[in-house]
């Protein structure tokens, strides 16, 4: 992890910081509800207190009585500093000159309670996403994980659709997937989505006791996180013949998801992936069904950066990994949504999806 | 749930408040990372992306388009505002003279975003641990869930330990320890700790690989979800025959505990509660290896308020459900620790947990 925090150390000069503090400053040292990815992947920390101070000549990690022992063992080459329960205090007296702090994860409380904290010659600069930025960048390591995480939700479709959906309550299948998840020695990366007819019109339905019928669409997104790293797929299976309409709307799904996936290079700006997959599905009239973002970024956490939408000013790099899934979700009736997860490259994108897009009839 | 948003609006007149915003601010829109427990405990809600604002003479929720079908059939007599992806402008231009927000769960960022589109009337004002306080006050039916999630509790720590400890992994104790929870149609409310001979020492180990040795002691802290709400409870068993100097130590948390559990009651202060744990600890010569506080509040979350611990102002109230769990951690040779999960009352209060605690060699 050492390369990581040598990688975040050299970006304090652009941003002219003598230091930048990672970690959680929502509700510190609240294990319940803490968001410790920037610290887990910046320094391999699992625990739910702690926060790393970055400076160009050494990189600090506080952490509470609780995780010393474990810091001890599990971090290489930080110099660890053991607070009293409250973290903030003791991170604030051993700050200087123009300190980065992560805006979108600190809270107004414990802003109020550092900036109290701090001496007076400090200023507190607001810096989000600097981390998120260095983790778009996938090595081939990282790849390899979420390969392999996607190559888990491929193997779960193919054994929970190969006994039929038809007949089916949604949060059965549902929890098949997950136990095909867990025997494949992962865990569910989100709780998978199941939603059947008119259920498929409600973009992030949870799996109901409803029975699938035949005929119906069934939208059905999971994914696996593996070793630290997750996978997202979306496929949308017909349980029996479904009809001329679904079959045309399926069609246009199918169309704007490939033309997206063509669009999807380096360099690339992310609306304009959004557009390549956007404007067939409003040229077919349904722009106004088709209500969220094409796509976003997949890591270690099942939505990170970059935000593939229509307001996003983010640039595709090299490295990102993004799904693409487009979709159409008609009111009351059914819902279609085709996702894969891919790979960003200089020239094009590689396909960490293998499954099959044309529409299954699984019965 | 409406009684609960009634009760809400009732506290906005001592508060000198003309509006109350609810619901997660940290990245609103970002299912990911969401908090939003306060929302869906307060309206029943459960997608990741809404806003509740609060009036005297109304409640609004605002959500996005994911979420605009499912709001209108969950939801019961809210007016629902359906946003863009982006809800804080769509709020914003809603609110009008003091409006109370949650700054333990508003991230700087989304401040400056809300401060930046409300009109000039508007003051913004810190209030963060309204809905928590609410929370506190458990109800028959709540409390009954609570009951079932630690029935669920013990009757796993039966079933796993029956077969033994000595000899299996950690890391597959824990994993028939989440399997049994499943089974039982509950989830882990947190991943359960499974801690053995020195791993004991790290108050929040995870499972290792490490092999029980025969004569451990072993820290083995689980919790189901049932129903929306959590269980905690953590035994310490001996694999095996475990000597004098575990005995002892394993009686000094047991009296602790005891001490603890006596002292139990609405109206004593959370910090009477811990001393009263950690007065024998640290006469029995343990003081610095009890190094977190005596307990914390559990309900939808697995901590919530109020906090038991040296530095806590948090008073007891009746319809507090919180687990009381002295610890030893022995640096490099074993840990111990003892909890239960009890409901405060006017009296004293109702042992949830129902497992014995006499120190059990499980071999």
């Amino acid at each position: 992890m050492r390369d990581r925090v040598e990688r975040l150390t050299a970006t304090l000069e652009e941003r002219e910081l003598d230091a930048l503090i990672v970690g959680d400053l929502v509700r510190p040292g609240d294990s319940g509800r803490t968001d410790m990815v920037n610290l887990r992947w910046l320094t391999g920390f699992t625990g739910t207190s702690g926060l790393v101070v970055v400076k160009p000549e050494e990189a600090l990690f506080v952490t509470d009585f609780r995780y010393a022992d474990r810091v001890r063992t599990e971090l290489d080459g930080l110099e660890v500093v053991t607070a009293e329960r409250q973290i903030v205090p003791a991170v604030a007296s051993r700050l200087e000159g123009r300190v980065g702090f992560d805006d979108a994860h600190t809270s107004v409380q414990v802003h109020g309670k550092l900036a109290g904290a701090v001496p007076s010659s400090v200023e507190l600069v607001p810096a989000a996403g600097v981390v998120e930025d260095l983790r778009r960048r996938k090595d081939a390591r990282e790849l390899e994980r979420i390969r392999e995480a996607a190559r888990v939700a491929d193997d779960v479709y193919e054994e929970v659709v190969g006994r039929g959906l038809a007949g089916r309550r949604e949060d059965e299948v549902a929890a098949a997937a997950a136990a095909a998840i867990r025997a494949r020695g992962a865990e569910p990366s989100f709780p998978a989505i199941v939603a059947a007819g008119p259920n498929g019109a409600l973009p992030h339905a949870e799996p109901s006791e409803r029975e699938i019928g035949a005929g119906e669409l069934v939208v059905f997104d999971l994914g696996a996180e593996l070793n630290g790293y997750c996978s997202d797929c979306t496929r949308t299976f017909a349980a029996g013949e479904p009809g001329d309409e679904a079959r045309e709307v399926y069609e246009v799904v199918l169309g704007a998801q490939d033309a997206a996936l063509a669009a999807t290079v380096a360099g690339a700006g992310a609306r304009a992936v959004d557009a390549a997959a956007r404007d067939p599905i409003t040229e077919a009239g349904h722009g106004e069904e088709f209500g969220h973002g094409v796509g976003h970024g997949v890591g270690v956490e099942i939505h990170e950066a970059p935000r593939l939408g229509k307001t996003s000013d983010d640039e595709l790099v090299a490295g990102d990994v993004v799904t693409i899934e487009p979709g159409i979700y008609v009111s009351g009736r059914f819902g279609v949504r085709i996702e894969d997860l891919v790979a960003v490259t200089p020239d094009g994108c590689e396909n960490l999806s293998s499954l099959p897009k044309d529409l299954r009839d699984v019965g």
